[in-house]
């Protein structure tokens, strides 16, 4: 079956990362293909040639584009195996609203905390604690965002654990002791072989982000 | 019904016509509340702590945020009416895609042919035609978007025609002869009963951006 789902992705990208732990998650195999994104491959410009951007999820020889919007492809196509999205829409409606806010929020304020300084690092610290204090609400006392069991919300979200713990020695945010929740929440995912063998080791993504500071010249 | 179902919204706001043709293709009836972005209600601050936004949908007590989940939200409740996703996921991804585009790039473009001048906004108009000139292919030769009726494509994408001809003057465009099938498109949109009575008179819009260019001291 390889031949008919293959993955367009870039080892350290959390959007990558989505698409890899829901195909986990349905037990689907995959030919996964790495992308240079310095030199992107024609396949890559030719399944995504609005956003020319990775992960493209390629089923049955058609694209499908932005991480969110491929993770329900996936849940709406291999639908009998571990649903990823609530069956009642309002709760459909709720994880959709999270998912998007990590778009808006952490990815955004997760990359001014490594790649500014002074006081735009300092609000953008202070954002990021409030916007995961806000999650950690959202968790409540469930194990996972989906209940009982990882969901969409799990999904969009743990990726950008592994990214915080890379630019964690950069940002001194002490989360682990003002979103203990948050911390306890993302290693119960990452106790999961769907999860575990979807993301890079954190000291991989640690070393990406000092090479991307030194090219960039942030000291 | 009207107690189930209220509407927080502006009336030029864009994403509020999206969820007010949802409601209008559904057969809903609601209450719509007009709020004054300068003074939100407490209801508003209530409902939609984290963005503090309109619309919000709010349905039996709850709410729901972001124009596109609640358009989504309305689709999946009232699921017997005018279908709004396609039925098939591929199709699904495909007007999610295009729908995220829309708020990706044709938002932000048009803002900037009213708000900006000179380099930055010949470039805004150049980026905007070619993004209308995408969403035609992808249009083809359907009548909707959503094939032959309308579909989630075409609610989040027409409330931003009204704004198009409201800052048109501004603009020069030429898009009659470059996206005819765009404007062909359109008005066939606003035809449909459930769009004409969910969006403003355009010259209404047009007084809104005149307003806002006056005290932003854009000549």
């Amino acid at each position: 079956m390889a031949d008919e789902v293959v993955l367009l992705d870039f080892w350290p990208s959390p959007f990558g990362m989505r698409v890899r732990i829901a195909l986990a998650e349905k037990g689907i195999k995959y030919e996964y293909r790495e992308e240079d994104l310095k030199n992107k491959s024609p396949l890559l410009l030719q399944m995504n040639p609005v956003h020319k951007k990775i992960p493209v999820l390629i089923h049955k020889g058609k694209p499908i584009c932005e991480s969110l919007i491929a993770v329900q492809y996936i849940d709406e196509v291999w639908s009998d195996t571990n649903p990823l999205l609530p069956s009642h829409p309002y709760q459909r409606a709720q994880a959709r609203f999270w998912a998007d806010y990590v778009d808006k929020k952490i990815y955004d304020l997760g990359g001014k905390i490594w790649q500014t300084k002074g006081e735009e690092k300092e609000a953008a610290k202070k954002e990021f604690t409030e916007a995961l204090k806000l999650l950690e609400e959202e968790l409540g006392d469930k194990a996972y965002f989906g209940g009982d069991n990882l969901g969409f919300l799990d999904i969009a979200f743990v990726p950008f654990y592994t990214w915080f713990r890379g630019y964690e020695p950069f940002g001194i945010l002490n989360i682990e002791s003002e979103c203990p929740k948050f911390i306890a929440w993302a290693n119960r995912c990452l106790q999961k072989e769907s999860v575990a063998k979807s993301v890079p080791d954190q000291d991989k993504i640690h070393e990406f982000i000092v090479d991307i500071r030194k090219k960039l010249g942030i000291e």
